[in-house]
């Protein structure tokens, strides 16, 4: 996503076997074959229910500026392994595919197809490995986002982690997917001018540590910054001295028409901490002014935080977000479901030991079943995509896995959620601007029963198959595992 | 990293506090005071005993380049937060700072600084976000490269985590910290072409999934792809069905004058199944051929098949080392340490309750003791930038938390580690080739004895100050703390 000149230079950014693969279906003439591949999770990251669509504007960026250019080639020439003829097919090479997807913003679950990539064989494999580094990384920290926020609530969260990601673009990526999961700002300044997301930040220890003297500092911050002060109250000690200069300097700044807007505290107890700060500027009369906090913070600490009390308005989370601590990858995947033959769809599943590794066969739909009268989500199903959507005065899920474990929901809504973003390369759906996405996913959060939703525990929200896609999965199973019986 | 037309656009590729500070400071007049910051961090990652300094060549680029351009000044006037003045100086921003590092590919330890930076307060508040996440990342990745190299000896290592980095240039920045940690080739093409890394790989479960028939999709692999073919055999089932074709359609390859070059195994029992391949392969005549093994591999369970006496040749790592995924962060940060007034230096230090977040004060260099009869290290010296080197017959190094824990190496060298890279903004080292860097990881590593190499609960490496920087510590933190006795 960092960009130079507004353009980017991704074309190489791909598995050598990618290439491989291309180059033997262009050796084999079979490169044109169209076929369908699904990228999805596996599990709902960090121990939660569910997680939070994003990162298709990026992939659209990414599919849009596709090209291989001259040094790409030279570069590819120099490895020896490919054939002038396939060099100069990818000099012309755009992408000219289909692609489906739910769109950013939206909660999402294990098998989902976010993105169905519907191409001739060559162009899958060249985009197959940008797609999901894209997608999974944007969605695994918008869930993060999404869970902290969670927890914060009615207190806000900024996202300030840039220094602590994976270099530059999984900072500016991932403030972008934090906003997206509900962050109110960044620090990011980079993610303010590119994806006009809110960026927010006051000092840090180096102003107070480059004055010595912490009075000397607030003043002169005070002064030099325009519209209001915050004070970052820990270089020396928060109670007995940070906090009583931070007050110092506030009641002369107001004497002066100024504004203090707050305090920072970066460590020590901050439930106790927040809790004195808070009194102590109620006493001095600044009832408006905030406590922002901010130490090592994740989803639980904040909870845990909020349990006992603590006095915090604006929670600011670093690492813990911006690297997914505790989960620093969805594992997405992109398989292979369908390969044209004779101008029909053959279904391919990839089997497994791994009973919850085997993909869903075919051509697919992802359509979301509501309640009619609460309009609460009941459940997700997948659907061949030549199958109607489901309608009736009530439908019955079963699991796929267990299947006499069903429920029928009666007076139902089903909406379909993979959506046209490209048509034969061209591209048919305009991305939103990042705050309506934000507030799509809050909306959409909305709409799902607490159960699923709680941090820790959820119940398992149901992603069932349709009985005609649960047949044929079960078919092609039987058939593989009788050759090797 | 991911560059158009060679230029990245990384200026504002930071915290809005940094900015903020630069403006206070460009406001009361206080820019052009020179600072001294170091970049550091506070704990081995993966509780092992080391960690290798990566991310200087991307750090000089960022350097290099920083520009404002027009767009991000314009993007700047629109947060109304900066004045004119200061907008028109951003403009015509360059770093002119001076920059000493520890060179890439060295053992290093808590405390140590990697880099310092010496240059007006201004400059050194634009440049710490972006370095610190550059080198942070790196030596990261690098360090958890390391280990698992460490862990697959005699075996080499494969990195191909792409898919399941952080974003486009965690994963291209990711390769190269890998190739520097010791792995022998990245499957990342744009890391071929950006740094000169060895690619490799094969092909992916959808090549036998599109021709379904495994060994006919073995034996139009092999036909396509030149110099020789390795073949995935888990797609169906490793032993029934991989092997056998792989074997068969290797023999048809050998009597036409073609090459197998293996297996990969993907899923599965690892020991086992590449016990039984090798057997397999040999028994058939292919005791050339390697045993490629993946499947969620980090070093610890690489030791572990090790242990059960598995044969594999390559291990193809992605997830656990691109992400770094039992501890994604190293905490990376970027402390002032000195001021200068009337052409003096004087020291900072940042106080904490948390005694190991104390910094070290003053402008410093790190000197490397090594006995002089094996030539192995013996501790780390931080010294004040104006005390000579350590010389004499012996030297005594003492524990700076408990100075009563000392030793004394009879007969040392010291070399100093760190280097000048720029003065007054110029370049004046050159980055050496990837491969060389890691050659000098793989030599500098040979140098530090077991007991601080091994994985699990190494020996803690020495890391001490002299005694004139331990007394100034001493003398400030005693200052500091009577203020509020």
């Amino acid at each position: 996503m960092i960009v130079a000149n507004g353009r980017h230079d991704w074309a190489l950014l791909t598995d050598l076997y990618q290439l491989n693969m291309a180059y033997a279906h262009f050796r084999q003439h079979t490169g044109g074959t169209r076929v369908v591949s699904d990228l999805f999770f596996r599990a709902n990251p960090f121990g939660g229910g569910y997680a939070v669509a994003a990162g298709l504007a990026t992939a659209i960026e990414y599919l849009e500026q596709l090209r291989f250019s001259e040094t790409d080639i030279a570069y590819l020439a120099s490895l020896n392994l490919y054939d002038a003829a396939f060099l100069a097919f990818l000099r012309d090479f755009r992408f000219a595919g289909d692609v489906a997807a739910i769109v950013e913003g939206t909660p999402v679950f294990p098998a989902l197809p976010l993105l169905r990539v519907t191409a001739d064989v060559i162009s899958v494999h060249l985009v197959e490995t940008a797609l999901t580094n894209i997608i999974g990384h944007q969605t695994l920290i918008a869930t993060k986002a999404a869970r902290i926020v969670q927890a914060a609530a009615p207190g806000r969260v900024l996202e300030f982690g840039l220094r602590r990601a994976h270099g530059p673009d999984a900072g500016l990526l991932g403030a972008r997917a934090s906003v997206i999961g509900g962050c109110m700002a960044t620090s990011n300044v980079l993610a303010g001018k590119s994806f006009g997301a809110q960026v927010a930040g006051t000092h840090a220890h180096a102003w107070v540590q480059f004055w010595q003297d912490e009075e000397l500092a607030f003043r002169n911050w005070a002064q030099a910054v325009p519209g209001g002060a915050l004070f970052l109250v820990d270089t020396y000690d928060t109670l007995k001295s940070g906090l009583p200069n931070a007050l110092k300097v506030a009641r002369s700044l107001a004497a002066q028409g100024g504004k203090f807007l707050g305090v920072r505290l970066d460590s020590g107890d901050l439930a106790y901490l927040s809790k004195r700060a808070r009194q102590m500027m109620d006493d001095a009369g600044f009832a408006d002014a905030i406590v922002v906090a901010s130490s090592d913070l994740d989803e639980h600490v904040i909870q845990d935080l909020q349990r006992q009390g603590a006095r915090i308005d604006v929670w600011g989370v670093g690492t813990n977000l911006i690297t997914a601590h505790d989960e620093p990858a969805l594992g997405c995947v992109f398989k292979l479901a369908a390969v044209e033959q004779d101008g029909q769809w053959q279904p391919r599943l990839k089997i497994s030991d791994n009973v919850e590794k085997v993909t869903n066969p075919g051509v697919k739909q992802v359509v979301r079943i509501c309640q009619a009268d609460t309009g609460m989500a009941a459940g997700d199903l997948l659907i061949l995509h030549d199958e109607p959507l489901p309608e009736g005065d009530a439908i019955t899920l079963f699991d796929p896995v267990h299947p006499w474990k069903r429920k029928t929901i009666e007076g139902f809504t089903a909406r379909p959620l993979l959506i046209d973003i490209f048509r034969g390369g061209r591209l048919v759906y305009q991305p939103p601007a990042l705050l309506e996405i934000q507030q799509h996913l809050s909306t959409e959060l909305a709409g799902f029963w607490e159960e699923y939703r709680r941090l820790l525990n959820p119940q398992e929200y149901p992603v069932d198959l349709s009985p005609k896609l649960w047949q044929l999965k079960q078919e092609m199973l039987n058939a593989i595992r009788s050759d090797f019986a």
